[in-house]
């Protein structure tokens, strides 16, 4: 990490103290939880509590520190010209909310995190409190809400490299000038993506996203770049998180899975095809009985002359329709106790289908049926709910050939690994959109005699709007980044979490801005609050994150 | 106030030191507004950030007392059986939390409320965070959970009196064999109210619950009773909010209007009808560009031969094609400087309309035409912008007769004078809608081998919201009983403030209960999420009510 700003630096020695507490709470409930020398999972689910606000804890703790980076690196820039940068004033406001929100999480009930008094006092200290209280001042946060809205709603800096800030550029045209104008018909009709917005971005490449150059996409063949997707992802979500923004998701995922674990072979048939967008494709994984649980996933494959017979249920398998090619995670082995042992993993060639509920049939008799899931937002991908009666795939299409049985779980894992970062980045475009909604609205509406952005409390609500946005955009970049070196994956379960929760609050507050009008349809902000309500729910739930990701990594490390 | 029971007891020193803290900061919002004797509106705006937590502040302390005095009353039914009942321990976790709110709110900034540290001190104490540390341990708040979820869906004991008892029994059975049955299809077609729901409640009487007896209502005639509309309106807004929940507000607000500024002809050619919903009426008040301002309104009437003429739009005028009478606030002197002086109110007689957009033609060649207003949620009802072009209205309908012009804005005031409260009570009803499906889910739904509700989490979830749902519908009966005093319209306020903002986190995390599944349309939580969103903006937004009606009326009472 790189030193932060002199006007940062005040805060590091409180992010220490809160970084010590969080430490010493995941020390004791590892010692809490231990078996011999082993963490006993039914002993550490006595303290779910505690790993759910820990994990919070550590999630702010994290995004203030690279929050605290980034503000360093645009001041070095000569942002401030010679004062405090906006970007750095952000950091600060934000490293006061995490202190407080720390602080205020630990002292509500310390023995439930096996902390004292002494524990606690340097959260408690007259300077840190002093260094909060400046930060979180009425006219301070009042004085951040004027510079923000000048800026007419743009935020803090991207700081980003040539690349991405081209791609940036481009792919922002096509949301602003393609998605934008469709995305109102398609979220308040349920219509599929269009191929309105589908034929320019497959011409650009975006299915191709993550897939190496070799194999026909726009990966480097070297080293794992993630910003140019996460740079697309944020600036098409901000056109429409169903219409557009998550478009690459599911060949992502295919793309992961297949690099991972598919045969030479299968990698040069099916990658190519993935980078054109030809075909779509989806990805069957969850069941309508295990969630996040996928050791028990149950959906089964028989072995059958020249390749397997599948039956079972799919369920929230997005774009199932529309795709012509189905990624499906398989029970191989009949024998339950294997856990994920048992589970494989499968390509299925199929029909495309443009409407709601579809019925493929198969040559040889088999019956895949999808029912649509109407969802109160994130639509214009369609999910289904989708049937499996004596479905045919050919041997060649088992992942990895014959020696990917079994290994589906894995396989699975590895196509996820940049679903949360992904997320992330949905969470700041759709962000970004309410955002830019909120702050037009208040410069236009008026009452009492002047505009509601004139307002105290209007000004403050956009001050910390902004702060989070720039917050949630640089934490995911600078995991983003971790990433590409091999890393992060702990930290992008963090960034996934903080980043959709507070797109939740986000839009929630660009609606009320908008009063009465923003729980109209015809008011954008009313889509982007129903759009980010899906977020914490889907690519791991917040509450598996908390405690099967975040806090017992932490833990594992402590 | 009753006394509190022993197990309170410990309390109520805690909440006598937020009193003091809140209302020194309240204090000293007044002396920094004040203007040689007057407060100044313009000074007072630059505290608003401080005003609108100290109206929080002052709404959950407000909250906490009357919690606590109920707990009293069921500890005193023996229901504890010696030991400490549900309902006290559901009280001192929401103490504890109301008290930690409290001191989290002023500590964060207290030279913005003009506290210094021997201001807090108390709120600091080490008795009182150890009260708060025992009361929200996570193990406390697990056993709460536990408890509650044996009670299947129910939380406290109601302690309501014979009669609204009654009235419950009667609606509850409408609400869950009429209303229930019908809610989704309502919501996901976006019908308006059908006649199975209309009929058994107009022969009910539903709609005249705040009409005097001796005007067919069933309201007494000596006294105002509220608790029948509140305990009416929490059983419908159960069943559905826009679909039954909310039927009562609009013949409420004429009522009261024309019980306020009606002559005696026209409450006795007026309520009886109202009283038996033929016709159905709806409210003309707010406008496109004023919306809590209502000095600023400009639809425009203008006297002619035997009448007014009624120029201009409304909007958000909820039911305006079904209705079969319209009350209109109109501009009915042309001088814009008398502010709300120039108001006049009038009953417009119309078609009824069973569709959405609708046209109405007068023989005198008036035109009224209503655009149907798509919402996220709250349908059943549908909300118009209605647009008036020489609309006639005859002398006989401006309320109150020749001596009522000008007095329009009075009798507004008085027509929704009960609305907080009542919208308090659909948000209950809300609340308890959502939180049974959250139960009952969190019992049939596995996880990792075992139900999620028994997973220490999901308790700690349940055990909140079956307290938050408890301290909400208490609060808002307890505000009742002092509205039936003629007392309680700032707490009205309070109370709508804090229903509102707690059924939006309740239904949120109804729907994070349920995973995947709460998302979809077919699964009733998403409907309540929707649902719940209308409440902090419609009636009084909540920062409205937190800065121009608590804090001010804290300020002017200090």
């Amino acid at each position: 990490m790189t030193e932060v700003s002199r006007a940062l630096r005040e805060a590091m020695p409180y992010l220490e103290s809160a970084d010590a507490a969080i430490k010493k709470a995941l020390g004791w409930v590892k010692q809490q939880s231990t078996e011999g020398k082993e963490i006993s999972n039914d002993k550490l689910d006595l303290h779910q509590m505690a790993s759910f606000d820990l994990a919070w804890c550590a999630a702010e703790a994290t995004a203030a520190r690279f929050t605290a980076e980034y503000a360093g690196r645009v001041a070095a820039t000569g942002a401030g010209n010679g004062g405090v940068c906006l970007e750095e004033r952000m950091a600060l406001a934000f490293c006061a909310e995490a202190l407080q929100n720390i602080h205020n999480r630990l002292r509500a009930r310390p023995q439930s995190f096996g902390l004292g008094e002494s524990d606690l006092a340097s959260l408690a200290a007259p300077e840190l409190s002093r260094f909060c209280r400046t930060q979180l001042d009425a006219g301070n946060l009042e004085a951040l809400g004027r510079e923000v809205v000048a800026l007419n709603g743009a935020s803090g800096a991207y700081m980003l490299g040539d690349d991405a800030t081209m791609m940036q550029d481009t792919f922002r045209k096509v949301a602003v000038n393609v998605v934008m104008p469709l995305a109102a018909d398609i979220h308040r009709h349920d219509r599929i993506i269009p191929k309105e917005i589908l034929e320019p971005l497959t011409e650009m490449g975006c299915f191709g996203l993550s897939i190496p150059q070799r194999y026909g996409g726009m990966q480097s063949d070297e080293h794992e770049d993630n910003m140019g997707m996460i740079v697309v992802t944020e600036e098409l979500s901000r056109g429409s998180l169903g219409g557009a923004g998550s478009l690459i998701t599911r060949p992502e995922i295919l793309s992961r899975a297949l690099l991972k674990g598919g045969t030479e072979e299968q990698r040069e048939k099916w990658l190519p095809k993935l980078a054109a967008g030809d075909p779509l494709c989806a990805v069957a994984v969850t069941e309508p009985d295990a969630g996040s649980d996928v050791a028990a996933m149950r959906l089964k494959a028989t072995k059958c002359d020249g390749g397997w017979m599948l039956d079972g249920v799919k369920t929230w398998c997005t774009m199932a329709g529309k795709a012509g090619v189905l990624l499906i995670l398989a029970r191989t082995h009949p024998d339950r106790s294997l856990g994920h042992r048992g589970l494989s993993m499968f390509l299925l060639e199929k029909d495309s289908y443009d409407g709601h509920d579809f019925e493929y049939r198969q040559p040889q008799g088999g019956v895949l049926a999808g029912r649509a899931i109407a969802t109160i937002g994130y639509r214009g991908m369609h999910s289904y709910e989708v049937f499996f009666d004596r479905i045919f795939v050919p041997d060649e299409n088992l992942i990895g050939g014959p020696q990917g049985e079994g290994k589906g779980f894995y396989f699975t894992m590895a196509g996820f690994a940049g679903g949360r970062i992904q997320t992330a980045a949905r969470a700041i475009g759709v962000m970004q959109a309410a955002f830019e909604k909120a702050v037009s609205y208040s410069q236009e509406r008026k009452a009492f005699g002047k505009p509601i952005g004139e307002f105290q409390l209007t000004l403050v609500k956009l001050a910390r709007m902004a702060t989070l946005l720039t917050v949630s955009r640089q934490f995911t970049y600078s995991v983003g980044r971790l990433m590409d070196q091999g890393k992060g994956q702990m930290e992008a379960s963090m960034v996934k979490l903080f980043t959709c929760r507070t797109a939740e609050w986000l839009t929630r507050e660009a609606m009320q801005i908008h009063g009465g009008m923003g729980y109209a349809e015809e008011t954008s902000v009313s889509r982007y609050f129903v759009d980010a309500r899906v977020l914490s729910i889907f690519e791991g739930a917040e509450e598996t994150l908390a405690l099967k990701v975040i806090t017992r990594s932490l833990i594992d490390a402590v």
